[in-house]
């Protein structure tokens, strides 16, 4: 239902990721093959970071393909570590306190996919937020719910052990009411120093997801490609759709997975929901 | 921190009422006299009935006083029964699910002040919204779960009862908080038919609200006014701040107060909040 | 490039013509079949007439799609007279003033195509426009200055031959500057009592047009569709591309045309542009 | 009518210069005291130099007050040389279009003030814009069309030269029209390198124009101002209405003046429109 990407490596500007390549980001949001709607055009956001303490996020709800400011940023800011989504709303308005990525502190979150039957569900999840933690939540996208449950389980101590109770509490509050497929979707999040992706579907066919090999192997398959030089050995793409157009480029992450890119070694593991340990208080 | 009106009586379009008087409330929105802040230009609202089987509602995040889509929209709806609300923000995002007023189904509801620190109260105030109620929240509006409260108090039935057990349960909940006052404002709502205004603070010192005395009267006081002789004898204005330039046409209501006007019998009355009968569970 | 829809008929909700139909205009926004591109998400418009003395026109810069305003319009506001449109930009800003209809005193404008190298032919086609007109131009929209020209060419008095002679003018600038195709699209005006459309492209390969035939035989055809029995025998619509899931109920307009429905007998006729009787002034 | 502000010297984040002083920039646009109007809520935009080749610009049509991007931006932006402005609209629309600062290659632009009776002057004055420059034009902004007058003026040689041509270029068409007044106000541009700032009005009484003393004086004046050890001592700002609560820091440019700040020597010096050389072709 939406497009995102995350870059970790050398400090490139935003638009060389954004913009440059064939199939891009940008040209995902009115062309998009493999997501489930080819438009994706309800707003946009970009998450980055640099030497500040937090992350600078910048959101809108214009299409991403025609907001000029966008293009501007893309073409002034340089990252060396940047998460960015392009929405197709489902339910929820269109409005900035809705696209993603959501931050926390120095965390970042974004999500392709949805929280099924939200309305149903919403509430009992809502309750699960940490109390100290509810006055942040800002919007009714069903991904910020997931991250301020996420960051109730310890996202910030142990981000596949939170993410795995917090889909596991909204497959058991779905289940109870009587939600057949509670999740669905692909998850990145990140503390500015490690990216952590999740792909995972209660019904077993998730959305897409795809990370760059080796960059010095690339180099080689494609000599031609600028953009391979300017970026150091370490840097990484993972995305909910390959972009430019080099075939042998993109590895799919697993059905069922998660992994984690930059600072430290790359990992990748398999994806189970943690369902809570105790009975779901389930008011309805 | 904002500025409302209200009108009942034969149709006028929209624009006789929020445009042509001077000081209308269009220029309350740069230049309040009695608000809290002079400009008010964090968003809008109109919401209109007509023969449709609930009222339109139309809400923008600009200021009202450039919005060319307002001004053609007044230009030419006609209603016999409005509200309309200009919105100085305080803490809650600018976007369109935080503009006054707020629906449910034949019910319009909006607002002048504020729940006192409502990062506090938020939660516990949620809960006690009926749960059937709860996923038609759009916002994170203050007004907006004022409203579900009273609704959850039975609004449909006894509007005065039930904003007195909205604003009890503000009262005792902050309370419980250490709110020192935890409510401010004035407050419309309508179903079409009858209009009801609330004036009333924990601190007894609430926003302004007026109304207009008997069409007859201004008629003589002021023949030259034409908006007069357009409307039928029993229409009534209803705003947090006088407009026009007329001395003589408008009642303050006083503090703590509330009535209704429309069809029916005019009624004013005290206004004295219902605490809860049983125990508020707070939760922090 | 867009889509437009215009109807003239006993008054009807907007939405009856906008939302309902299966492939709607809306649905167009997202997933025209026939247009230059699926996705006409650059803003759209509507312009309708009622009893005051100008239409009103309600535009926004976000996709249709998602812009709930419009649908609160669509569903209160009843029009027996109205255009709606729904833009796909090419090179001029997503603004407001660059959305279509155009207004000028009583009249409407809109338009799917382009003038083609509009920055060449620009400057020489605004010299063109009457100095009494010129600071009514607000945005920079191609259409906006065929508009001005052709009420410059007397459009209020013979639409027809004005148009003729804006877009012979169009195609002699275009010619002198060594544009290929200067012109390509369809084209509607309206005075509120009649409706002209245009179909027309120097190349010869205009974008299409329709308009649906008899009331009374649409009804034999498709007895079950309510909507046709809610309109006046002499209802019209004309479309950028059909909407419904009606086979027999389009007619396509045929290339080079134009026809004029509404009051008054229907007519239909050869389009020939009007090149300028004397030299362009060709500045450059 | 507007407000605005200019930063060179060592790099800082812009919110030092936006934010952070008592009575900033963004304050004022709720509360300006020195401006034709309190309020400056019409948009807003920055423009700053990096080492890209062209300077960024982000603009928006929302208040600067409550425009959640610009704080981001603000916190996350470094630059040695920006400026900055609050746009409150007087006839033109508000759209990113119309708002400044306007550019041209390394070129930004910035006004408060006007161009008096703008629909009677600017057809004349549009047509003594370069052609070459005129497909440029993207808005219909007094002071967008005053920049390329400038910039046909040859504004990238000899500012000074160039507005002083294009000033008297707008009041030799305006007293051709019978405009008593034709210019108001302050001008600011700047290649990136150098800034020039004007004041003059046609009538005598021109906007207010301020400019910072000597950084070492201050700094002894007001030891406890981080940010005047943060900066440079070549460090100078540049407003419309002075910022932050420092008696003293502040230098009024005197009436019909112009000054430039920057690399090299400051200069001031007096500031006369020259008229045109040849009679104005006025059309109407």
């Amino acid at each position: 239902m939406c497009r995102w990407l995350a870059y970790t490596g050398s400090p490139i500007l935003l638009e060389r990721a954004l913009y440059s390549p064939a199939h891009s980001l940008i040209d995902q949001s009115l062309h998009s093959e493999l997501g489930a709607e080819p438009t994706n055009g309800d707003g946009f956001g970009v998450g980055w970071y640099d030497d500040q303490p937090a992350p600078g996020v910048f959101r809108s709800v214009e299409p991403a393909w025609n907001d000029q400011n966008l293009r501007e940023l893309a073409g002034h800011i340089s990252s060396g570590h940047f998460f960015a989504h392009i929405r197709a709303a489902i339910g929820s308005a269109v409005q900035q306190t809705n696209c993603h990525p959501f931050r926390h502190g120095r965390w970042l979150f974004m999500h392709n996919g949805y929280l099924a039957e939200l309305a149903q569900v919403k509430r009992d999840l809502v309750l699960a937020v940490d109390e100290s933690l509810y006055p942040e939540i800002k919007g009714q996208a069903d991904t910020e719910l997931l991250f301020y449950l996420a960051l109730t389980f310890g996202l910030e101590d142990d981000p596949p052990e939170a993410v795995a109770r917090a889909i596991g509490l909204v497959e058991a509050v779905g289940e109870k009411h009587g939600v057949k497929y509670p999740f669905q979707g692909t998850v990145a999040t990140t503390d500015g120093e490690r990216m952590w992706a999740f792909r995972y579907s209660s019904e077993g066919k998730s959305r897409s997801l795809f990370f760059t090999g080796n960059v010095a192997t690339l180099r080689k398959l494609y000599p031609e490609q600028e953009v391979l030089f300017e970026v150091s050995e370490d840097a990484r793409l993972i995305v909910s759709e390959p972009i430019g157009n080099l075939p042998g480029a993109w590895n799919e992450v697993p059905e069922s997975s998660w992994g984690v890119v930059g600072r430290g070694d790359d990992q990748l593991g398999t994806f189970k929901p943690k369902p809570p340990s105790k009975a779901v208080p389930v008011t309805a």
